[in-house]
């Protein structure tokens, strides 16, 4: 069975199983993480309290935290559901968001590293912050370095705290220190979307649930957001449409679509 | 006079006086409702520091509590304004969201139950848990039972708390402990976007202030909201859209369509 | 050059340097906000967070403080993230959302205005209410006066915190307390959209950041949000509607489009 056909199948493993994913992401990305993960069939939650997280971590089958707009009471409740997460053996995603903007930011990011995430997802620049490897500052929260560029970060990454890193970009490479997986299809106008990397995180959770191994698990997450975001792109006046017809897209999503649509090599 | 021509001259009320409408609502809630309140032709605002909550509860027409992202700070303000609405008796909306997935979760909302809300809103696992009633675990936030199951968990809790429950489901029920009233008109897509209910409660709060009786009041807003809700999931390509759509047909709202389409017995 | 001409000038600038611009922005003007910002041609990032807040700033190319869902951890930050503005001299934007409506909130908008904000953009309201001219209570966030009413305590505050102020409505007003300029355009359907004016005052930041006239920026960003609003209503069936194609509107504005439509006087 290819990639692409194994995609499609998780798509509808994770259908027919709705996973609950716990989200403790940024303000900005609330709504378009939980309608994402409602839109491709997933149930997710938004819980962050310090008194309820890791409790809540235990009755989900996946978790995702994306530190876009962190705080001290946050990155409590971060550790602590990231730490029950680990102690459970369930999956959970890292989004380290602006990693290498700010001190804080770079530090928070390397010590929720440390709590064995399954998969770590983000833009070049943030992905090369992590590693240590970027000479200058993150610009904020927007890439600005390539996907390619970012390729032996990732490497380094994945082997430092043993985990699988995606780096999303033009084209999108997955690898866990070791394998290497890279996606294609991109859209120029989803990134005006504001938010759509960290609605792809919150995917990358709900394939977690449905797919064991983390390489696959994410491809199959990115190519099933790519084919959802070329579509909605296609012919869209302007970026308010596109996050539209985006939700709508990954509703319409199929196992056929998917299976003849992903570009996973 | 009907019911359903009641609800079409509450409307009215409603756009004629433009009530005030204070949220303390959850982060993934706040855009949908503050533009399901404007586009039905309510006064939103969103206030939740404890330093001004009260303050403004008192000056705002209706509240409405929802615990959705709940955390210490907020449940302050929550407790705090909810005891300025009772005290000023103002009517303010209780939504209970996830009450039963966490223990801090069902215990602040069964705290918050006691300060005289008029109307407590939920779906059947939130309303089952509140009564204590429910053998197992709300699974996140989304029902996982219908709500016929939760008839009578809700008249339960409608005399334990002396207010009016609302029960959404495929069929809506509302009931104060002795009267029962029905909505029927449900629309299966815009359950898949994230909030509508959230939504839905802050517009029970906007009909409270227009209309005295909060069983009357709810089934008004229920009714209402329904046939906006059909008409956006109609041909809807998919649950972006569909939330578009819903706040469009809020908008376009009359007394006159809701006259003809609420299905209220 | 005329101003229209001016403002499209000033569109292809920020097309072409992409301002970071730091938002310390309400809960229900984010996902809004970020959007405006990519959609018009700017890289936004929300940080809010005392550690990091100042930090940022500096690396900024402009700054919002929105005290709409304010709170004391928040204001701390806004604090923060002011001064480094002003000792950086970096131009930032004041949006006193709701001022007047409390003591909490006025108090926190008067203090802000002595840290050199460049400039307040607010409603009539708002606006007089930070002048101290206002008999009454705000109502809520939603303006209960005229633009034009509000004309003396425009100038009143320019003068006082020495920054320019402008108020918004059916007219836009601009002043630094002796110069006055007028933007027509308007759309009553936009005012249905929450937060629309939160996202306006974001893009004054934007144009801060490529505009050192701070009484021309708001002027051009006042034309050119007027512009896409004017073509998003056109023909909306409703507010939903309004909403997305606002960002359409505000990634398809070209120097053309905002040099023929832009009515600045």
């Amino acid at each position: 069975m290819n990639h692409a056909e194994a995609a499609g199948q998780a798509l509808e493993r994770l259908r027919a199983t709705r996973p609950l994913v716990h989200n403790i992401t940024n303000f900005v990305a609330m709504d378009l993480s939980a309608n994402a993960l409602l839109a491709i069939g997933a149930s997710p939650a938004m819980i962050h309290a310090v008194e309820e997280a890791a409790e809540f971590t235990r009755l989900a089958s996946a978790l995702v935290i994306n530190i876009g707009t962190l705080s001290s009471a946050w990155v409590t409740a971060m550790r602590s559901s990231a730490g029950a997460a680990r102690d459970a053996r369930k999956p959970w995603v890292l989004d380290p968001v602006g990693c290498g903007a700010t001190t804080y930011r770079t530090s928070t990011a390397l010590e929720l590293a440390t709590l064995e995430p399954s998969v770590i997802r983000g833009n070049a620049s943030e992905i090369m912050a992590l590693a240590g490897t970027k000479a200058g500052r993150t610009r904020g929260v927007d890439a600005t370095d390539s996907s390619e560029t970012a390729m032996a970060a990732a490497r380094a990454v994945a082997q430092e705290f043993g985990c699988v890193v995606g780096v999303t970009g033009h084209v999108d490479y997955i690898t866990d220190g070791e394998r290497l997986l890279a996606v294609e299809g991109s859209s120029e106008l989803i990134t005006r979307v504001t938010a759509s990397g960290c609605a792809l995180s919150a995917i990358v959770a709900a394939f977690l649930a449905v797919e064991p191994d983390a390489v696959h698990a994410t491809a199959y997450a990115f190519a099933s957001f790519a084919t959802a975001a070329e579509r909605a792109a296609r012919d869209a006046p302007g970026p308010g449409s596109a996050r539209v017809r985006l939700l709508d897209e990954l509703h319409a999503l199929t196992a056929e679509t998917v299976r003849s649509s992903a570009r996973i090599r």
